[in-house]
């Protein structure tokens, strides 16, 4: 897929760099390729459900950001790009050291997107999928 | 609908009161009654994603979390919920002072329950739908 | 919810009647109001899976089709509407004499409309609901 | 994925022959390998909508039961499944001269099996994705 914006990754950054929420979780953007993105979290107890698992609610938080920017890696220069839906499938309990939320574009088009992300749990060398979203992500002007 | 466990009300505050992640992002249990339940999130400039709305994956936060306790109020005793699945549609920005997730369900069962939550932005006397989420919550056998 | 275009109730019903599929499964339209479409189906045994429920793919037929003509009845006179996404839960085993999808249109908009359709089963004096649909329609210029 | 009922090919052709609406529609099941359903369906007029092209409905009825058959592919003897929820993204106007939906399992499981399925139109040596599912389905026992 080609990039129309050819600062994708610089502007990417600098989103992601804007998003509150990030820093208070402690996540942070760890791939930026056209139609890729990941997005890593180090386990954290204050991340957790009654049960001890990070919440699907956090799970979400990576994973829906990941897909707003792999689909905004595709947009022209100068896009907004918000989330219309998603839907998240919890697949295992998510238990792990890290987590990472790769998104990768389906889709890509002019005003709607259609993006998955895989969300993984690794402890040492353990990589295990805990949950899959698929979404649709809608370009704006920027404000 | 009737509950089956009569100390419903007590057993989700308590296990809301178990969740770090409720606490890290100041939401509090505002409603628990038979099938329905209200979890209340102040707005905090932490919680934005890079619009300066309420980041997607805090709305899904609250509104995961009252879908699971609004099935919840209809189990036996001593049962546990996970989310299996959730969809949410993002109407409107989600711009307030308050937000609260009001989840109401749909159709209970011994194993898996559907539950729809609606989520509210209030400012002042203003109350606007931002998002709207259907969802799958089961039971599994307390650990 | 305010029509933009007078002959909404028109235009829907010469849409329906474009639709050869409503004809190979026997559907009708049964409502029109702004904002608000009922698609009904009788029973046939040729519209059935395995288990002698109607196929869940036949109930998204009509309450796919019965969310797009919601969303129709509020866009201006030559929209064409399409459907980007939709979540069905299915609840109940869909059993009955006739079937009754009814869509309310959640969020009008612009571009996009969001839009909820229940699915009854109606045996006798008897209605059940047996699956809930939210979707996501799109308006696009007529062709 | 290892099957645990050996004669899964079998069961899978010997339930969609039961189907009456794959045959009221012209479907047949194409492929049947541990995790992995493929359905064809030939283009056919009467199963259109009002632009022309398949119905979603339509997509919905044979990427649902090949989600359903893939996951009882991977099930024991004697079960019976059904479809909890699925989601559906439509990608391209559904035109072709065939349609093939192809699913496989994410997450199989004792009770709740994750699958996705890909919808492709194929027109001569061209196959293009037109919707993707993500579903769950459940194992009960067979009445």
């Amino acid at each position: 897929m080609n990039p129309l914006n050819p600062s994708f990754a610089r502007d990417v950054a600098d989103s992601f760099a804007r998003q509150p929420i990030m820093e208070l979780i402690g996540a942070r953007l760890s791939l930026v390729e056209p139609g890729v993105v990941e997005i890593t979290l180090p386990y954290r107890t204050d991340l957790l459900q009654q049960n001890g698992y990070l919440h699907a609610g956090i799970i979400t938080t990576i994973a829906d950001s990941a897909c707003g920017y792999a689909a905004y890696t595709l947009m022209p220069a100068g896009s907004n790009v918000l989330s219309v839906e998603f839907k998240l499938n919890l697949l295992r309990p998510a238990q792990g050291e890290i987590f990472v939320a790769r998104a990768d574009v389906i889709k890509p088009g002019r005003t709607l997107t259609v993006v998955r992300a895989d969300v993984f749990a690794i402890t040492g060398d353990d990589k295990v999928l805990v949950a899959t979203m698929q979404g649709t992500m809608i370009r704006t002007d920027a404000g």
